[in-house]
C-alpha cells in the first residue's frame, strides 16, 4: 500500500468539494480561517507520516483536545472517571443541557462539552490550572515528538470571552456537585486545551500510540494499557463526533474525533492515525470535507473496523 | 487459537454469575424462562461451530431479528431506506416515542422498535405480511444451513396482545406518513419476526456473512455488498443494545446486538460471529451474564474491533 | 350594560380582521369552512341570548366539546378521575406525547387530546361507546334547551380516517394500562364528541351553568356542585388553549376553550357564557379573531377575573 | 364577613396539620426555621389587616417577590419585557433549564428563576444592582406603609454561596444574548430580592394594589394600570406555582405565588390580599399548610374567582 500515493490522490479527489461546508464563527480566530484549506496526513508504525495538502499548517483543533485529556485522566485517576462521566452517546449536540438535567449533573460520555470539562476537572490539582495545562503540552510534544506545539492564546481568551453556554454547563455541573475545582479554574483549563494548536501531522503523530494499545511504536513507550486505549477508541467510536456519531461510523468506520476548527482525528487499529484539516462543517460540527478525505482513505485502504 | 476450549473456560466463568439480572415478564411465553439458562456459540470461517452449555436450545431472538431484517431491506430498497429511518444512537430507551414527536415520525435508527417497525413495513409488498415473513425465515434457514429454524407463535400472539406500545409508536408514524402499510399490517409482521426462535449456534451461523464483508464463508454465496455489511456492523456498535451501546462498546468492542429475550448475537470481522444466551437483563434489556461471557471471549481472544 | 349592543359593535370592531389566520386543513369538512365566517354569542341568567354575526350557524367545536365530556365523567365518577389525568398546564401542543412517556401515561389534564381520550373512556360502560354519546346529547340538548343539537357524522367518519395521531396517544395510554375499553371503542366516542355541531348561541346557553356555580340560572337545574364547577372552570383557565392558555388568561382574564373549528367558549363566573366563531386560527390552534374578540367584550364589559 | 374570626378558625384548622411538609434546606437560613410556625394576614380596602398566629414575624419571602420585581419592570419597560420572556406556564420545575434550550433563552414566564433573572435584570441600570433594590425597597416600604421592611443578607449570601444552578440559568441566557447586565450583577439584584424579609402582615398589605386594580385602595395611590394589574393576576394564576400552577388553582381559585420560605400570597380582585406562611413544603416548592388554609380561607369566604 502505496500511503504517499493515496494521500496526494485523495487532495485531488476532494478538490470539486474544496470549501463546502460551514466555517465556525462564533470567535473571530476561527471565523477568519481560510475555508479552502486542506491537509491530510497519516502517521504509521514505522515512524513515517504520509501527508498531503496543508498538513504542516497548525490550527485549533478544539474538540479533538478531548481525546488527549480523557487519555491523561485515564492514567491519572483511573476507572473512578466514570463516577463521574457517563459513557453512551448523547444523542444531542455538543452544548447540549438537556440531559444534565434529566441525569442529576452527569454528562453523558467525555467527549461532549460538559464531559470533556469534567474530565479536565479531573485534571486539576489544588486549583492549579496552570499546571495541568502544561502537563498537557508536555505530554502532546513528547507524543508528538515536537516540541514546538502550543495553545493559540488569542483563541483561548475568546473562547473564555464567549463562553457562556459553557459557562452554564459548568454551574450546572457544579449544582450537583460534579466539578472538584472553581468553575472558572475548570474553565480556564478547558478553554486552553481547546486552542490547542496542531498540525495534521502533529496530530496524527500524537495520536498514534491510540492505534498501538496504548504504546507509541516509534518509540516503544506505553503510555495507557491496552484496555483503556481500546476504551477510548470505543468511545470516539460511538461518541466522537456529537449528533453525528452515527453517521460517522457508518460512513467510515473508524474511531474519531472531529473539532469545530474543522479538524478530525481518525485512529485505525493496528496500522496508524489519521489527520484532516478542513474548515467547513456540516450541521453537527464535523467537517465536511474531512470527512469525505476520511471516507476516500478508507475505501483505498480497506481500513474499516467493520471489514 | 482453541475456540473449543474457550467456550469452556466461558461457561467455568460465568458459573458464579448464572441467573443474574431480570427476566423479561412482559409476555408469559418470556417470563417463563428458566433464568439458569446459559448458552454459547462461536461460528467460524471453515464451517465449525464452536459451542458451550444451552447453545443448541432455540430460544427468542427477539430484537436480534432487526439486524437479519435490516440486511433484508438494504437489499431489497438500498439507501432509500435512508429516507425513513436515521442511523445516529438514540441516547434513549427501545421503546422510547420522545423523538419520534421531535423529529417528526422519523426514527433514529433501525435497531430501536420504532426504526424496525419501520424497516419492516420495507420488507411488505402489497399489504401481504406472510410473504414477507416467509421471505425472511427461507433466507435465516438458507445462512443458518438449518430448515427447522422457525418462529414460536405462542410468543408472536402474545407480542401482539401486549403490543400497546409498539402499536402506539406505529401509529405516531402513520400520523407523519411514515408506513407504507397498515399499521397492523407491519406490525403483524414485526411481532412475529421478533417471535423467532434460534439457537445460538443458529444464530452464529446465520449470521457468519455479517463478518466476511457480506459474503457467507462457508457456502461463498455473496448476501451484501461489503460497504452494506460494514454499514450494518457500524449501526449494531452504535446503536445494538438502546441506552447502553456506548457501555457494550466501551466493555467489548464488537458490532453486536441485544433482544430481551436473553440472547445477544456479536459479528468478529474478518474471524467470525458469537451468539450468547442468558435471559437475566439489565436495566437496559441487555443480557447480564451475554455481556459477561462476551467480555471474557474478547479478553481471551482480542477480538476488539479496538485493538 | 347593553349587550344587544356590544355584540354589535364587536363584529364591527373585529371587521378589519375577519379572515385572520389559518383555517385547520387536516380533515376536508374543517379546510372548505368559510375563513371570513364570524359570530358571537353571549347567554345571560335571565335567559336572553345577545348574539351577533353567523352565530346561529353550527359549526364544528372540537375541543370546545371535552368541557361537556368533563363535566359528565366528575358528575358520574367524582375525584376518582385525578387518579388517571392530571391537572396542570402541560406547556406543550395539544396533540405531544412527550409529557406521557415521562409520566407514565397519565396525561396532564382533561383538556389535552391525551385527557380528553381518558375522560372519554370513563363515560363508557360495558363497551359501549354509543350509549355514551347519546348521553352527552341528551345532556347537551337538554343544556341549550335546543334538541336539534347534534353530531356532523361526516367529520366524524373524517376525524377517524385522519387520526393516526389520537390513535398513537390512546395506546400508548392502553400501554400503562390508563383506558379500561378498547382503544378504537373510546376513540370511536371521542371523535364523535369531537364532532359536535353547535352554534354560538348553542354553545353559550349550554355552558352558562359553568358560570352560576354549576346551576342553570334559567331553568334552576342544578348541574353540578359549586366546587367541580369552580375546578372545570380552574382547568380551563390553566389548561384551555394548549401551549398558549397563559397568553389568553393574560390577555381575556377568562375561563375558556378552544376548538379547532374556530370556536372559543369562555365562561364569565356569576355574569353568563360567550361563545366566537371564526375558523382562522393561531399558531398554538386558537381562533385568532374569537379571541380579539373576546378581549373586546372584557374591555367592554370589565368582565375579567382578574380585576 | 367577620375576617378576624375566620382567620381565628383557620389557625385551629389547620392545627393537626401543623408541620407538614418538607422545609427547604438548601442554604441554612432556611433550613433551621421552626417549621411549626404558621401565619396568616388579610389585607382589606379599609385599611385593616385581619391576622392570627405568627403573622407578624418576618419570613423569607423567596419567589414570592417576583410579584414585586415583575411589576417594578411593567412600569419601568412595559410590554417590551415580553420580547425576552414568554407568558404560558412551563409544566417544569422552577429550576428547569431543559426549555430554555428548546426556547433560544427565552424562559417560559416571569415567576420561574430563569424568568425572574431577566425581569431583574430590567431594572438595573447601567450596571447598578445597588440602585435597584434601593428602588424595590422604598416601593415595597411605601405599599406596605411600613419602612421597617428589610433584605436579610444573611440569606442574600448563602443564596449567592449556593447559587450555582441559578449562575447556570444566567449563563444559560446570556449566551443568547438575554441578559443586559453581567450575569453577577444581575444574580447579585436577584439573590437579594429572594432574601427580601416580610411577615405576612407585610405581605398582604404591600400586595393590596394588586386586588384593586393597580390602586392602592387604602391610600389611593395608582401603581399600576389595571390592564398591566390583571396581566400580573393572570400570570399568578397560571404560573404562580411552578409545576402545580394548576393544582392551586384548582384547589383555591386565586391568583397566588408561593416561595420556597414557605410564605403563599394571594391575591382577591375587589376584596383585599391574603399571606399565609408555613415552612414545610410539597413537593413542587409551594407550604402544604399554606394553601389548606388558603382553601380554608376560600371555602369561608366563597372567594375564588371562579364562582
Amino acid at each position: 500500500m502505496n500511503l504517499a500515493e493515496i494521500v496526494k490522490e485523495i487532495v485531488a479527489e476532494i478538490e470539486p468539494h474544496r470549501g463546502e461546508g460551514k466555517v465556525a464563527d462564533y470567535i473571530p480566530a476561527l471565523a477568519c480561517v481560510d475555508p479552502m484549506k486542506f491537509g491530510i496526513a497519516v502517521a504509521t508504525p514505522d515512524g513515517e507520516c504520509h501527508s498531503a495538502g496543508d498538513a504542516d499548517e497548525p490550527f485549533s483543533v478544539q474538540s479533538i483536545s478531548k481525546v488527549f485529556t480523557l487519555a491523561l485522566a485515564l492514567q491519572k485517576v483511573g476507572d473512578d472517571l466514570w463516577q463521574r462521566v457517563g459513557r453512551e452517546p448523547s444523542g444531542s449536540a455538543f452544548n447540549s443541557i438537556v440531559q444534565l438535567e434529566h441525569e442529576r449533573g452527569i454528562p453523558r460520555n467525555p467527549l461532549i462539552n460538559a464531559g470533556a470539562i469534567v474530565v479536565t476537572d479531573h485534571l486539576i490539582d489544588n486549583g492549579d490550572a496552570d499546571a495541568a495545562i502544561e502537563l498537557l503540552l508536555r505530554v502532546l510534544r513528547d507524543h508528538a515528538e515536537d516540541q514546538s506545539i502550543d495553545i493559540d492564546y488569542d483563541v483561548a481568551v475568546s473562547e473564555s470571552d464567549t463562553g457562556a453556554r459553557n459557562r452554564s454547563l459548568a454551574w450546572f455541573m457544579a449544582s450537583f456537585g460534579n466539578l472538584e475545582n472553581d468553575v472558572e479554574v475548570a474553565l480556564s483549563a478547558y478553554f486552553r486545551h481547546c486552542a490547542l494548536a496542531l498540525s495534521c501531522a502533529q496530530l496524527a503523530r500524537a495520536a498514534l500510540f491510540l492505534a498501538f494499545n496504548g504504546e507509541d511504536p516509534v518509540t516503544g513507550e506505553r503510555i495507557l494499557t491496552p484496555q483503556r486505549c481500546r476504551r477510548i477508541n470505543a468511545i470516539m467510536m460511538s461518541c466522537g463526533h456529537y449528533d453525528n456519531s452515527g453517521d460517522f461510523a457508518f460512513r467510515i468506520g473508524l474511531p474519531g474525533k472531529s473539532g469545530v476548527g474543522g479538524g478530525i482525528l481518525a485512529i485505525v487499529p493496528g496500522q496508524g492515525a489519521a489527520a484532516t484539516w478542513s474548515p467547513g462543517l456540516n450541521e453537527a460540527g464535523t467537517s465536511r470535507v474531512g470527512a469525505l478525505a476520511l471516507e476516500a482513505l478508507v475505501a483505498r485502504t480497506g481500513w474499516s473496523v467493520f471489514g
